[in-house]
């Protein structure tokens, strides 16, 4: 059978998927909902659609609907980069010398580096069919913003997007991708909100963080008439969204009648493994097959390993809702030294009940072995990958290396978010030697707990 | 018909060609041979053995055989990022209110970001054969250098890089990505080589050159027992294994139907040109068919459309053969104001010798216009493009747009031969409003003709 597998494996246009899947439909255990942070009571419809769209609220909302259409423009959009490929990883294989057969879907081949798109373009359509004039967001590494203005550009509707200062000074580049795609974006903290200004006097030093970028668009979206906030991850209409690359995978693997025994993936907010997993997830939540699920956090930012499972603020600035999930504190800052994103405090809810009811595995890792572990992929696959996604290349081959002194012949796949073309400084501080690795102490954990609402 | 044509078309495996096809063997004017730059006498064999591995050295004298196997391994080499889309532009002809109809075959899906990892491939796998130790080159831009590194990664070869200095300086990343596969990169002119102490000596403070950087990467491959010297456009042997270009492009149209009225890409030493029309021209020239083609190249080095038909030295050293070809002088220097690649002062020996015979036209750009167009582009095709590529997309933009005015639905390819990530700061200067066109005065290019070798 292995034989007749090609490198990669596309699907045809009229194979992709017409439908998102919501797996919260199929979970006996749903995620909490939202909470309004001032009365700790679920957030209704009518106080979510001040901040998100009016469609998007419903996604949000509804965890019955197995399926959701997608609509024409947003199948059309995809059909530009998508289908994305399912890579059977032969040269991997071959280097590690192992029984295993690795698969990987690589959501990388489109300008925004990343699976980031596919939520972004589903964002900014429904704010589009809304009338709504434009869009308000935050980016870290810069993944989430490129992708929102590339939907946006695509549609004509305005973006504005606050960058954390530090990435927006060490990424110019990819500041200048988001101007090309005719996106604002400023520096945060700034002093175009109230929030922003709050933070600036009391710290007028501060390089940012992702949370307070977070407050500064919500801020800025829900006081300007015809705009609203998008979220590019956590969130369980992202994670609707991302369920194409689980949708994608499943038909590239059924048309060769392949089934994965391990499903590995990078989880920062979630909305990568999230997707790739949904179709499998679902199957299992349904009793119709059984697979291993592992979650791959970096060890500098532990959610799932070391977090709580609580309601937590999801931004800095406590003006979003309180979601549940495994939390390390919206306080808790990763180290200075941890490159790339998946620095977020939190997790997706949907993930967090699914973790915390034992359907799935956690494992942290610590980034110079992701690194050597990326560029050991890199060399006989090619693609240079996201230090991201380099997580899930790091447990996929220590799990096939696992097969090789087992003998087992286990079938892996693990999702491939996207490339690291604008992540060469820390591909630098890891050629160089200058790279380390850093795990919170218990105390700067007990800090984060420390700031936990009481719900 | 047009109905049914996917927005992308993918070959199957087993539709990818296995042989490339050596234009030269259909030309009834074959291009005139390489001299010997002492003796002005063709290029032997054993002369040019030394240089090039053996295999390459048959490969580029051969101008007779039509089709070449392509080895197994390269093959399979191309199947982790081939076959290329071949894209139904849907969305600019939308964007163009045009009646044509667009196609582009896009390169840039791999991590060297163009099309040069096809020949990069196939030079470094017959280095391999041979059993030599490695392969000297130089980049300019980087994209060659890239594409090397990865594939000598691949097969386990050294790779040894002269990377022109001001490119080293400004593009960190580049250079960080070719340490990533391993390879080792020089500043050129280095104190490593005669050539380089010789050019430092006389001009100290010069930020290089592609042709010292040739002349470097030369003499290093000639003076070390193991290894060769291989270059990434320009010769005869890079043009046939481009012209997988040109056949993958040829077998998706022809499966649903399509001949195209105008074929336009980039030239800067011609390989991505060379390689898309090398099944078309051939056809062309054996009379089974007509169609017209363009060849785009910058305002700034413009050899086609206003250089000279003559023999000229390929280097700034003038240690390489003598090739005849369109030529602005070796000693032609574009403006320092020229953003990306497409900067060499001649031209493919295949590619002239068809463009004197009246086969092709050739316009040139200017670079602001260029961008404008890359801009548009990547707005509604979601793919931010290379500079040098988006001289092909300018004119195949004014082409569609004359399409409009006549009401002709012609149709058009053009190659678009990659992405512009690492060109963010050329991209910069054009949304700052900081770029300027050049183009060289009479003088300039008299200066440049009065270097030509007298044969």
């Amino acid at each position: 059978m292995s034989q007749e597998i090609p490198y990669k494996i596309y699907l045809e246009e009229s194979e992709m998927p017409t439908r998102w899947y919501n797996l919260r439909a199929d979970m006996k255990n749903k995620p909490a909902p939202l909470l309004n942070p001032q009365t700790h009571q679920p957030m209704t419809f009518e106080e979510l659609r001040g901040v998100f769209c009016d469609e998007l609220v419903r996604q949000e909302l509804d965890d019955t609907t197995p399926f959701v259409d997608i609509p024409q423009e947003i199948r059309d959009f995809y059909k530009m980069y998508r289908p994305s490929p399912l890579v059977r990883a032969y040269c991997l294989e071959k280097k590690l010398d192992t029984p295993a057969k690795i698969y990987y879907k690589f959501e990388g081949n489109n300008t925004s580096g990343s699976h980031k798109l596919n939520s972004a373009i589903a964002q900014a359509y429904y704010a589009k069919q809304q009338g709504l004039k434009g869009v308000c967001t935050e980016t870290g590494a810069g993944q989430w913003g490129t992708a929102l203005s590339m939907a946006c550009a695509y549609l004509g509707l305005d973006c504005k997007v606050y960058m954390v200062k530090c990435s927006y000074e060490q990424k110019p580049f990819r500041r200048e991708v988001m101007r090309t795609y005719g996106a604002s974006v400023t520096p945060s903290p700034s002093m175009e909100t109230s929030v922003g200004r709050k933070i600036l006097q009391a710290h007028p030093n501060t390089t940012g963080s992702l949370g307070c970028a977070i407050s500064e668009a919500v801020e800025a979206a829900t006081t300007r008439p015809g705009y609203r906030y998008v979220l590019g991850s956590v969130l369980s209409q992202v994670m609707l969204h991302q369920s194409i690359i689980g949708l994608e995978s499943k038909a590239a693997l059924d048309k060769y009648g392949v089934k994965p025994d391990l499903i590995i993936g990078c989880a920062g907010g979630g909305s990568n493994l999230g997707g790739l997993i949904a179709p499998f997830m679902g199957e299992v939540l349904r009793g119709e097959a059984a697979y291993r699920f592992i979650a791959v956090e970096p060890a500098s930012c532990p959610s799932f390993t070391r977090g709580k499972f609580a309601y937590d603020f999801c931004d800095t600035g406590m003006v979003c809702p309180l979601a549940k999930m495994y939390t390390l504190g919206s306080g808790f800052i990763p180290s200075a030294s941890h490159a790339g994103g998946l620095r977020y405090h939190g997790m997706s809810s949907v993930l967090s009940q699914l973790y915390h009811d034992g359907y799935m595995e956690a494992r942290a890792v610590e980034q110079t072995s992701v690194f050597a572990a990326a560029e050991e992929f890199a060399r006989c696959e090619g693609i240079l990958p996201a230090p991201e996604s380099s997580h899930a290349i790091r447990v996929a081959m220590d799990e096939a290396l696992r097969c090789k002194q087992t003998g087992e012949a286990k079938t892996i796949l693990f999702g491939l978010t996207g490339t690291g073309y604008f992540d060469m400084m820390a591909y630098e501080r890891y050629h160089d030697g200058a790279m380390t690795d850093s795990v919170p102490t218990e105390e700067e954990l007990q800090a984060g707990f420390a700031g936990l609402p009481q719900v």
